[in-house]
């Protein structure tokens, strides 16, 4: 029996170890893409507890409990940080097989020296062992930054967003780590959800037409650009493909500024319309792409009316995107004005679609059209595997840009560990088995362009 | 090499087998979904023989010999039990990677203490033995079910069923496991079925309108509860949601009893209400709601004529199920009704997509919402191990419900076996690789919480 | 470590190395699908170099150039051969976890004698010994499929082919090895597609009624009979099932003939019409149908129009086929004339469903119904085992046609041997597991049965 999450933790073999240890380990990261708050870093917060860590705003944490009925008041609601942090310390020790049990020990271990399980018995020393260690000034968000190697971080933000922290970053010479913004200009694109014309209200002033619209996107694009930003992001639910003029978009725009609903395929044309124009943009700028699609959001309705979105009753989707992301790709190539594009989908069953459709737009530098790490529900040691294992066998895995922690949370950089270590002992697995010829050099070197040079790379840092 | 299926089976590490046969091993079973006949428990029938044992009602069996080309003479035609175990003996014998090929010899060494593979060349051996055995009382059918340690049975049955047999189960105190039925009113649901009108005549004594008919159904799930039945079961083929007034699924309910077609959407319309309206009453009574879909059936129209349905000619359907399972689930949990649910898809794809959706549900109690065990074409060594590994990553593994046979066979209780030593192997690998803090007593206890407890709890049993 | 690509290459077990070297290894090949060309068998055409040999048209090796960047002048273009074979090497080099990579290692091995990495280091001497031999008259492309033992191959061929090179192979003696034609008429079938006209006015002659068409198709079909033809191929993107009468059909035909455009159900239709016949026919004369599905073709709109069609720009596509297949096998079995069927979908998620459909038409002879072998991009490592798990617990194994290359490359034969090796580590880690009976008479006839025995009774050759 290994002993508990040793050094050797999903390391299976010599040829693994060798490549986690001597390659990989200790390179640095490009968290590109995540949701941390710029203003916390700005403010170099201090995060208090364990409980207000971890539970502050980790959504799957909170499904975690709610899936063993902790009752809410102790998940989201007014309860002490410390009944929460205990409530959560019962489920998680009985997790088995779950990602959370992972990178909570993890966590234990990088940040707080802990190696023993957190369970109801050892909840109480893990407390104060938490509390002492994140009041130490080096434990504050910009100490658990640095002491994680990260050299960069990609926020996700919104067009209409002043970035005004990320303003005050830049020219805060003290804190050596680049933090740039991303476009996620979804609530201009999302012209079929509530609270649209509000938003196209307040991003640009007063109701507009379409060119005034592409203009205001345009517009704060070159501020985001001016602050860093190298990518957008979008939250699709589903690839939208259905091409139209811009006089068909426009009139779908005046109907839903008029507060009118528009219909699925005048929603689904607006959207198409202004994604290309944006990809455009972003291959003006030599910018990258992000898709996320594959997703159902906020599908409890009393939850959503008690706490809003993203509080975690979310799910994947299951509307088959093959001829749409195909589609969709293709008209920007049409137009040579294809960015480079990461696709992510949150069903596991598009893996070897999304790597075979990319692979029709491969051709300028290397990996230009990537397949995202396993991304929110996949963020998984099998999850992890499958993809890695169909990107390397359909697409290509030396030119993968890697992992991303897609988290809230200041402490989940151990996350990016957890994946080199589950890459080193597949590639390490394939040399054990005769699989692959056994020059480390070569092999060292591809895990540590995944785990770090090929992102900085790709995102031009 | 390991020995053919000894006590070791598929239990791959010392940590397995210490979970297996210090805790899983001698639980015992709560079989809350099969298809086993109540009036064959009533009467202790004996079952003769292995040909009339195994191929008197199998489909799985029938399915294989099927594909090996066997005439449909020796499957469910006239030829002699003897006869068509011969041919059965010859087909499993070769069928590798099969579950049946396990299944076969599990009940074999169990039941008959037969060690050796059944072929050729031993079916003489194990047809005089299966003979003799079966013909001793203590083999009749509730000999096999008391020997299996098994405490409680959930048939199915239909809502216009008499419930005959239940009843006098219930009053029969010699025999000492709970048989309950399970209320599957789906000839009630299928408005667009052939012999929906001639049903509802018979359920409600002639035409009805869809208060009756609502009644009816009530007064039958009352009739249910009373003989201790705890869940509904529904095979839907693919999940309905389209949400309508009881007008609109009146309207259909007429054109229907009239013998008229109804559109696919007034169908869909219709089954979301009716199905709708069984969850709050299910909630009501504090039941369980179990839905079926994601499958076909009877595909192959003359065996379709000649046999009828349920005789092997169903398979996997691919009609992406995501958006209407969440908007069913969430329009009970709107109306505070959910009832605990379990969901089984019977393509493997929609693991991931189940574990995601029922986690946006959970809240009251542990699991209330249930990724239902591997089903039908999934109940398999690799199907078990990826609805386990999905379970455990994306939903809560201690608290799963676990295996029910879903069988018609009274021998088939050694699957429950075979799914307690492959959730075994899975918890103890992760044990042995350093993966879980080695607490035999807490994983111990959660194998036996997913081999009997859970289920009897979560059945209020 | 194991040593690089040794004898026991991919074989895990001591029970997987006897199935492989005792059974499998030296069986003959029966290739009963791929594109290679008859003509260039007919001339036993000299492939020069390896860079004509693998770059001359294989669009795996130009899509894995391209994920690396590699300039499209050195893939497809007008650089030298010996250019291009220098990036491929670099490109394969680095190609962990990818088929080509095996699958080069491979062919220098058995082809070439050379054991060593192929990498930029290697590239000259590897080009050199290359060159040398396959200037051999022995290595010209009958020495390359004869010493490759394979008896029987199932070129790809149109219905308007003269197939003059089939006719002169038929005739020539000093060749044992069949070079059948098999009858692809998709250019007949999709009626949606541009150049469908022009195409009926080839294949007829002139302007025809669906009646004629029927007749012009049927008298293709026996001449390719004539020589030797066992199967049709049909590339069928998604699977059509919306069943019409001839009149609608014809309707449908005339308006494409004049060059109107046909909706899609009208396509749809015409589709079914025209394979429901083809199927019949095939049918009559004891042939065997291929079913290909889930692709999409072409998507890069700039690349497909410099280079044109079949240059590796295709993808996976998602469009659920289950119902649609379902019912045209039932159609088929309905009027009693389904012939021996093979399903491939590329798209790895229908493995289960197809395996549960074909399930449903069993019943004449061994595994009338076929779940073909992992296709394209699915034909990996990882992709092959899950093909074979899938096949193996909800179909039957010891029936499968087993492998065929699909490929345009003399050289791709080894490609049986990565099955093989693969086949046999799969049953060999059961039988070493005590999952199966250690009969290795009983397992080798299986692999060899697989290997070789099926296809050639299934192909009746």
């Amino acid at each position: 029996m290994k002993p508990f999450m040793d050094e050797d933790l999903l390391l299976g073999t010599d040829s693994a170890r060798r490549l986690f240890f001597d390659y990989a380990k200790d390179m640095p990261i490009v968290d590109y893409h995540c949701h941390v708050s710029p203003d916390e870093i700005l403010k170099d917060v201090c995060l208090n507890d364990l409980g207000y860590a971890w539970l502050g705003g980790d959504h799957y944490k909170w499904r975690l409990m709610r899936a063993f009925g902790v009752p809410e008041e102790k998940i989201t609601g007014s309860a002490p940080w410390e009944e929460k942090f205990r409530a959560y310390a019962y489920c998680v020790a009985r997790a088995a097989g779950n990602p959370l049990y992972h990178w909570t020990h993890l966590e234990l271990k990088r940040f707080f020296g802990y190696d023993g399980p957190l369970n109801e018995h050892t909840a109480d020393e893990v407390w104060e062992l938490g509390k002492r260690a994140l009041s130490r000034p080096d434990m504050h968000v910009r100490g658990l930054i640095l002491r994680s190697r990260v050299v960069a971080v990609g926020t996700t933000d919104d067009p209409a967003d002043s970035l005004m922290s990320h303003g005050a970053l830049r020219e805060d010479k003290s804190f050596p780590v680049q933090v740039v913004p991303s476009f996620r200009p979804d609530k201009a694109v999302n012209i079929d959800k509530p609270g649209f014309a509000a938003y196209i209200g307040q991003l640009c002033g007063g109701p507009v037409n379409i060119g005034e619209l592409k203009e205001a996107l345009v517009l704060s694009l070159d501020r985001f650009q001016a602050l860093g930003c190298r990518a957008s992001d979008h939250g699709l639910d589903s690839v939208p493909y259905a091409p139209c003029t811009e006089a068909y978009a426009e009139k779908a725009l005046e109907k839903a500024l008029r507060g009118e609903a528009v219909s699925p395929l005048e929603a689904e044309a607006y959207k198409t319309h202004l994604l290309l124009f944006l990809g455009e943009k972003l291959h003006e700028r030599d910018m990258v792409m992000q898709l996320h699609f594959g997703a159902q959001r906020n599908l409890n309705p009393p939850m959503f009316r008690s706490l809003g979105p993203d509080t975690g009753y979310d799910a994947i989707g299951d509307t088959g995107c093959a001829a749409k992301l195909a589609g969709f790709l293709g008209a920007l190539e049409n137009r040579r004005a294809l960015p480079r594009t990461i696709v992510y989908s949150l069903n596991p069953v598009d893996n070897a679609m999304i790597d075979s459709v990319i692979g029709s737009f491969q051709g300028e530098g290397k990996c230009k059209l990537q397949h995202g790490s396993a991304w929110w529900f996949n963020d998984t040691l099998s999850g992890m595997r499958a993809q890695l294992t169909s990107l390397a066998s359909i697409s290509l895995l030396p030119g993968f840009v890697g992992m991303l922690t897609d988290s809230r949370s200041f402490l989940s950089y151990t996350r990016h560990e957890y994946f080199r270590r589950i890459l080193c002992d597949l590639v390490g697995g394939w040399i054990e088995d005769g699989l692959l010829y056994p020059d480390f050099e070569l092999w060292g070197k591809m895990v540590q362009d995944i785990s770090f040079n090929n992102a900085k790379a790709y995102f031009r840092l």
